[in-house]
């Protein structure tokens, strides 16, 4: 019965990406991209992201990566912001400008029919930002506001120091915007150097779906980006994740703590990899009926909602969850939490056979529209997977068998490194 | 050189919609819909919209349906919520069930291969929802929160306003969600009393984007729906639009007031409906360049985004606006306002055909995967378009003339009829 049902499932999720097969395109110039041509629409949903983000940041400039792209859109050669905006919507062109911690993420949607001026546009902002003094400081001034905010948002402070915890010794510990006084202090001269170290065809990584050819996009790729130059920043080294079973409160008016909690992680190319995920969603998907869900929400009524999962940093491997409860139940959420991070290996083939049916069932509808496969085939690269994941991945999923899946969960859930970040005043509980 | 421009635009928009045809079904039960086949991935996105949403309520009884449609996943035959949406999940569905003023809601996506046992699992949760008490007391006391959070926020207390002015003594006038006397008050009788009068035969609007056929859509619909009562509660008549220039201000804590402002709309088969759209678009399209835009935010600083247009309910037509200010410049900003209404007829070709351009560029953008198109096509039937407009449209843009625009804003932006409703502590500002 199990066989036949695996078998089932791999039929109706493979054919879907064998009829929108991702290409490999080479530029003239040198760039790689993946490509999924669609041609329903007469556009292109472009994506780029540039590896480095906030880690490339000097010392004491921290933030100058993320004012950089802020400023992007906002002045280059004779247009100023609302210039470059009337231009965009004239050629009815969208852009956005995404910096974080370690990759500054570009994003264009563009007409097939007008692309070469839409692309045009685009690499006026990417390539030659000019940094006006007003929108330096109207930006600069956003970035503090968010800062102030963020000082308010006891989420934001449990992800600070989540992160100042978890890499502590590593850039990765640092705040990607930046903190009052760095932001405060960076000149023009910093942004022009954040914008060297940060934008470079070494470091890009490029997706594109929709109606254009590969030796097209090549073209238009080189036109955007041969301006910008080949090598930037040094990336940073691997991170150690100095998470280890810590309970660490901070201190934070209201009647709600966060909680975060993690562990190190596993790499995608352990052969473990798609075990411990599926494990990790019988345990956190963030669904009504994960483990999670059901002890600490639904039995317990501790909380709102809950969730845990892996994620992939270019140089760390974590495993994080998230949860708001009472301050007076912070205790009682930690303890439930520990019990199911130790009770994980005892799943049972239904529990396994229901989450690969979820799993392989979903996937396809992530697929849906040429924004949306864009934004994937982008995220698929920077997480390393090679071009025929779309393809395989549910033929993964489904190979998976209990032991493997009981194994991982034994051997990459280790309750005893799980660590507690606490913001807000929980009660009776004491640093163990 | 205008013509020539016009042509060109005209050929790169209509060629889209000619290669994704919308289709008209009609079920063997008679029920019709709106479809686009679309085979690249094996799901179905579904939109269906009830007629008739909160305003269906008996006086009184003020949040029936919201709190209907809010229990409609909480409960159906031997499933409890868990249930439900473990069912669901097992299946890869989405349903998502969204009571607003006029209309319920209901948004499906599922795998064409499962079709039957996800259409048979959403019609248990349309057709058969139990209103367990459990879950009932649950769903109510997060609508009572709802409103206590809308109590403390100026745009929806503005809103709610807005909505008692305009349409004093319809029921377009009334809280959808009611008020916490109503909503404590409300018992299952009253909520399967809603049940009936919301979710019939004879007021669902239906869109279909996905892999399946016409034959296979109204086979799925009258499963669907053929349990749901033909006929239900009467929809309301015509309202009256009660805005005549007043300038009404609610006490509101807090540096900044919300202005909400706006007079009465156009009919969509009015002569002179695109010509006032684009006009529309030209003074408060909410993009860089728009008239208020640049008048109350880039030259005089006086908020940081400010939009308005026009909209349509069932039985009235709106032409509003939003915006935010310091409560010291609350009346420099609407003077503003004001002026760009009396001004706007003083449309330059150059505006007129930069504002073309853009409305009919973008307009291949909205239709980017299955539940974008689905969602698009309810909303026009919803608005009464015929099933010709996707691929219409942008002709009846271009077919506009500067006279036409310019007649249009003079005839249908009438200053003295525009009302603000101000929430804040608005500074020198008498009531006019």
């Amino acid at each position: 019965m199990i066989a036949r049902l695996t078998a089932f499932f791999a039929l109706i999720a493979l054919p879907v990406f064998a009829d929108v097969p991702v290409k490999e395109v080479t530029s003239p110039g040198g760039l790689k991209a993946w490509l999924v041509e669609a041609q329903e629409i007469p556009f292109v949903a472009l994506e780029l992201r540039f590896k480095g983000g906030a880690t490339l940041d000097p010392s004491g400039k921290e933030g100058a990566v993320t004012l950089m792209t802020g400023l992007l859109e906002e002045g280059t050669g004779d247009l100023d912001s609302q210039g470059f905006a009337a231009a965009r919507d004239d050629l009815a062109a969208s852009f956005s400008f995404n910096p974080s911690r370690e990759i500054v993420g570009v994003s264009a949607r563009f007409l097939t029919d007008n692309q070469d001026k839409a692309i045009d546009l685009l690499r006026r902002a990417l390539v030659e930002p000019s940094f006006p003094a007003e929108a330096v400081e109207r930006v600069r001034m956003q970035i503090l506001s968010n800062l102030t905010a963020e000082e308010r948002d006891p989420g934001a402070v449990a992800a600070k120091l989540f992160n100042e915890i978890t890499f502590e010794g590593h850039v990765y510990a640092r705040p990607s915007e930046g903190t009052h006084d760095s932001v405060k202090a960076l000149t023009v001269e910093d942004l022009k150097a954040a914008h060297k170290a940060a934008l470079t065809r070494e470091n890009v990584i490029i997706a594109a779906t929709g109606d254009i050819t590969a030796e097209a996009l090549g073209v238009l790729l080189d036109k955007l980006l041969s301006g910008l130059p080949e090598k930037g920043g040094a990336l940073p080294g691997p991170a150690e994740v100095h998470l280890s079973g810590q309970v660490v409160t901070e201190e934070f008016p209201g009647p709600q703590a966060v909680i975060l909690f993690g562990q190190e992680g596993i790499k995608i190319d352990d052969p473990d990899f798609f075990p411990a995920f599926i494990a990790s969603e019988i345990l956190g998907g963030g669904r009504f009926g994960t483990r999670l869900m059901t002890e600490v929400r639904e039995k317990r009524g501790l909380t709102y909602g809950i969730g845990a999962g892996f994620s992939s940093l270019d140089q760390a491997e974590l495993l994080t969850g998230q949860v708001q409860t009472a301050n007076a139940t912070v205790k009682d959420t930690i303890e439930v939490i520990r019990a199911e991070w130790a009770r994980l290996p005892d799943i049972s083939e239904d529990e396994l056979e229901a989450t690969k049916r979820y799993l392989t069932g979903s996937y396809p509808l992530r697929w849906d529209g040429n924004a949306n496969i864009a934004r994937a085939l982008v995220g698929l690269q920077l997480q390393g997977w090679p071009i025929d994941y779309p393809s395989k991945r549910n033929g993964y999923i489904e190979a998976v068998t209990l032991a493997q899946v009981q194994a991982a969960a034994k051997a990459h859930f280790r309750a005893k490194d799980l660590s507690f970040i606490i913001v807000g005043r929980p009660v009776g509980l004491e640093q163990e």
